[in-house]
């Protein structure tokens, strides 16, 4: 996505060290829950199993808090409360724990989502992995992990086809029958598809290893974050016809444009775009 | 399993301190090519997709250096190479990358398996997670997770019903129709299936997370290690009849025996057990 200015040097890196600042309550927040004895799932939602944790909302509380004080101004959506509208023209887009049914099953799937948009989308966004320490940025010029072996830019893989790509997707869990549709005719297209990554199959586009992510149903808290990192490391995020995701939906993640474009002539064809 | 007496203290030390350094030197062989730009796969089977790299092939060759040198009266059973006959009575079996797809993928739930057997099973074994520097061990009195949030006894969890399990596996991908149909008659009486961990789900399983891993298609060298770490903290591993799995086949792999049972019994009238 091409944007215009945004904010200046100095409010980017206020920016920034703002969302590491949530990023690091989060992770207190969440690993005091993540693995303990007595972590139990309260159900959401009657029709199936939509569990929320004590680790989810402590953690958007501890994020909510940090903006109340520093950043008051700005707006906040989030995951477990209510919208707070912006001010500022700025807003903050947290998921607090993306995957909480990895969470709940102790796999170090999940992450923590953060983003701050304009009204045009997502200008920066992070996908922090709390347990494995490892932090995925991308935006204000940035794209970088920092995990337990060090920093890297992070880079799309470019120049693969469709026919050996990597394919991640949360299917066969979510999505209607028109959406595992088309999903699974980009899929019979691909080399190697797996399963069940949440947030943390987007920061593997980021990072070069996965060159596809399909999925259906999000919300825009599950998707910023993942958007402004692929797009700061030379992918693109957009729905199945192409166009922009950022308030939700089905989001075709793609490590670069030309398999962007033949997954998305996929989905056209198969009357699903 | 009950097993006999088996090696004595010194011995069993020994075991244990050999087991460690196979794994350290399989962290450093297996971290050099995780993630890094050159990595490709082979394609070792011809009808699909069975990559296997430079990574399980340095690793395993690194683990048998150790062996040959260390304790080269013990057998050797490893993925990669030719079986060695063991004159000790003492076997090591050996996955250098247990889900070299997860590998490719740049996914942090493959893991390094080593296990050490004699003809009743594997006495000790572990589990090693390279990226997230995070190691799961069980046998000889020991049941332990080290990892980068410090060290923890491994404990299944106990108590709780069929209706209200955790269930992993790599399916949708492996196995035949009847495998399948066994996995989906359990599977439709859990509270929640989650796919694609690879040996991950084993250890989350003796870690108190998970409460059931089922499988099929597996090698020796898949499942011996994870035997002997949920054996160690409380949970069965057992065939879909109730009988041992060490030489590989179809696994089912319970936190309780109540659980276990439940499962079997299922199973059983699915008419596959």
């Amino acid at each position: 996505m091409s944007r215009g200015a945004g904010p200046g040097p100095a409010l980017a890196e206020e920016l920034v060290a703002t969302a590491h600042r949530l990023a690091d309550a989060a992770r207190e927040a969440t690993l005091k829950h993540f693995r303990s004895d007595g972590l139990s799932a309260d159900n959401k939602d009657l029709r199936g199993f939509d569990p929320v944790t004590a680790g989810d909302r402590e953690c958007e509380a501890a994020m909510r808090a940090i903006l109340a004080e520093i950043r008051p101004d700005d707006g906040i959506l989030g995951e477990e409360a209510e919208a707070v509208p912006s001010k500022s023209g700025l807003t903050w887009v947290l998921d607090p724990i993306d995957g909480t049914r990895a969470f709940l099953a102790g796999t170090p799937t999940w992450g923590v989502l953060i983003a701050v948009s304009d009204d045009g989308g997502p200008l920066y966004g992070l996908i922090d992995q709390p347990h494995i320490g490892e932090r995925f940025e991308g935006g204000f010029g940035r794209a970088t992990v920092t995990g337990p072996h060090g920093t890297r830019p992070l880079r799309t893989r470019h120049g693969r086809n469709l026919s050996d790509a990597i394919l991640f997707t949360t299917f066969p869990e979510v999505g209607t029958d028109t959406d595992r549709r088309g999903f699974e005719a980009v899929r019979d297209r691909v080399r190697l598809t797996r399963y069940g990554l949440d947030c943390y199959a987007y920061a593997l586009v980021a990072a070069g290893h996965v060159d596809l992510v399909i999925e259906a149903g999000l919300q825009a808290y599950d998707v910023a974050a993942p958007i402004a990192v692929i797009e700061a490391a030379g992918g693109v995020v957009t729905d199945w016809s192409g166009g922009p995701v950022h308030d939700g939906g089905r989001a075709l993640a793609a490590a670069s444009p030309e398999i962007h474009a033949e997954a998305l002539k996929i989905l056209g064809e198969a009357g699903i775009g």
